[in-house]
C-alpha cells in the first residue's frame, strides 16, 4: 500500500524540455547559414555527451557545450558578438519563470494530505533550488533531494536515508531512464506521466510490459484513483 | 565538548584555489594585448557576482563568465579560437587531479575515530560529488552536505538533520565568511585554517576578536589539541 509519493521536477511538476527546445531552436535560427537543423542537433548532441561525465546535467553545461558546438561547426568563424547571443539565450533560461503543468498547482497540496510527498531531482543544485523555491510547491513535500544522477543507487540512498520502505513507495515522473526504471527494480512502483518532448539522453525505446506496479497515465490528474492499487 | 567535526572542502582538505589561480593566469596572458592584468580581473570579478544569483558557485559558472568577459573585454574583437582556448582552460579545471593538502590523508582517518565527521562544502553537486570520489576521503565521513551556500540558515538545516547539538559542533575551513562566522552565529564552534589564497568573494576582513570557540591554525595538524578545550 503506497504511503508515500515521489515527484520528479522537470516536465512532471512544471514545463522544461520545451524551454530547452525553444532555445535550441533559436540556436539553429543562428547557426543555419553554416548547417542545417539536423546536423546542429546531432553535433550538439555528441558534444553533450562527451561534456557530460565532467558538467554533469543542468543548463550550464548545455550552455558551454552550445559554445563549443557553435565554434566547432563553422570552424572558428562564428563572430563573439554571436557567441555572446548564445550565452544571451541560455542565461534567459536561467531567469525563465515557473510554469506548473496543468492541475500540479491543486493536485500535489491535495496529495500532501493523504501521503508523504518527496521531490527527487537531478541536475544543478543551484538551478533547481531557485525552480523549487519559485514553484511555491516546497512547503508539500517533506523532504527534497536534489541528485547528480537518478539510478538504483542514488534511490536507494534517498529511500534509505528517509526511512522509506519500497512497498510503500511510487515514483511519479517523465522519464522511464530516470524515474521509472530504477524504481521499479528495487521493488517499487512507478507512474509514467510522459512530456510531450523527451530529451534523446532520457529516450528509452520500451516501457515495462506487464508490471504489476507500473502504470502510464496522460496527467497527474489521473493519479489519484491509481494509487491504492499499486 | 566536541563530539562533531564539520569540514569544509575546497582549500581545507584539497588544493582548489590555487588551481583558479593558475587558470586566470594563463587567461590574463591570453587577454594581455587587449588589457593589463588588474583590469582584467575587476572586469571578470564584476561578472562573477553579477552572474551569482543565477549561475551560483562552481567551476562552470566561472567558465561562462570567463567567456563573457573576454567578449566584453575586446568589444568582440577576440577570436572564435581563443574562446575555444578558454573553455579548454575551464574543462582542464574540471579534469584536475584532486590534491589533498598536507597532513589530511592521516589526520582525517584519525579523527574520525575519536569524533563523528561531516563533509559540508558548497559549489556544483557534480564537481564536488567528482571532488570528493576522487579524493579517496569519502568513507571517514558519517555523512556528506553539497550545499548551494552555507549560511546560518543551511547550517542549522544540516546540523537539525544529522541530529547534531550546536554546542557539540566545530566547522573547520579556509573562508571565515562560509565556514566559521555562520557557525559561531549559531553558537559552535570554528577553527579557521587560512589557504594561502583567498578568492575574493569569500575575503573578511576582520576574524573575529576574543571569541571563546574560536581559534585560528596554519595547518591541519594543529587542530586535534585544540578540540578538547573548544
Amino acid at each position: 500500500m503506497i504511503k508515500i509519493i515521489g515527484f520528479d521536477a522537470d516536465d512532471t511538476l512544471w514545463h522544461n524540455e520545451s524551454i530547452f527546445d525553444r532555445v535550441q531552436q533559436r540556436y539553429r535560427d543562428l547557426l543555419a547559414r553554416y548547417h542545417p537543423a539536423d546536423v546542429v542537433d546531432r553535433v550538439l548532441f555528441a558534444t553533450e555527451m562527451r561534456n557530460l561525465p565532467h558538467y554533469g546535467y543542468g543548463v550550464k553545461g548545455f550552455m558551454l557545450s552550445t559554445v563549443e558546438t557553435a565554434i566547432e561547426l563553422t570552424k572558428g568563424a562564428i563572430s563573439a558578438q554571436e557567441i555572446r547571443e548564445i550565452i544571451t539565450l541560455g542565461q534567459e533560461m536561467l531567469a525563465h519563470p515557473v510554469e506548473l503543468l496543468p492541475g500540479v498547482a491543486e493536485l500535489v497540496p491535495a496529495l500532501a494530505r493523504d501521503y508523504r510527498l518527496l521531490l527527487i531531482t537531478k541536475g544543478e543544485l543551484h538551478h533547481q533550488e531557485h525552480k523549487i523555491a519559485a514553484s511555491g510547491l516546497a512547503p508539500h513535500f517533506s523532504a527534497i533531494e536534489i541528485l547528480s544522477e537518478k539510478d538504483g543507487a542514488t534511490y536507494e540512498r534517498v529511500l534509505r536515508r528517509h526511512g522509506v520502505a519500497v512497498g510503500e513507495f511510487v515514483m511519479v515522473g517523465n522519464s522511464l531512464r530516470s524515474d521509472i526504471l530504477p524504481v521499479l527494480e528495487l521493488g517499487g512502483a512507478g507512474v509514467h506521466i510522459p512530456y510531450h518532448i523527451t530529451w534523446q539522453h532520457e529516450h528509452v525505446e520500451e516501457p515495462p510490459r506487464n508490471h504489476a506496479r507500473f502504470r502510464r497515465v496522460d496527467n497527474l490528474a489521473a493519479l489519484p484513483p491509481l494509487l491504492p492499487a499499486l
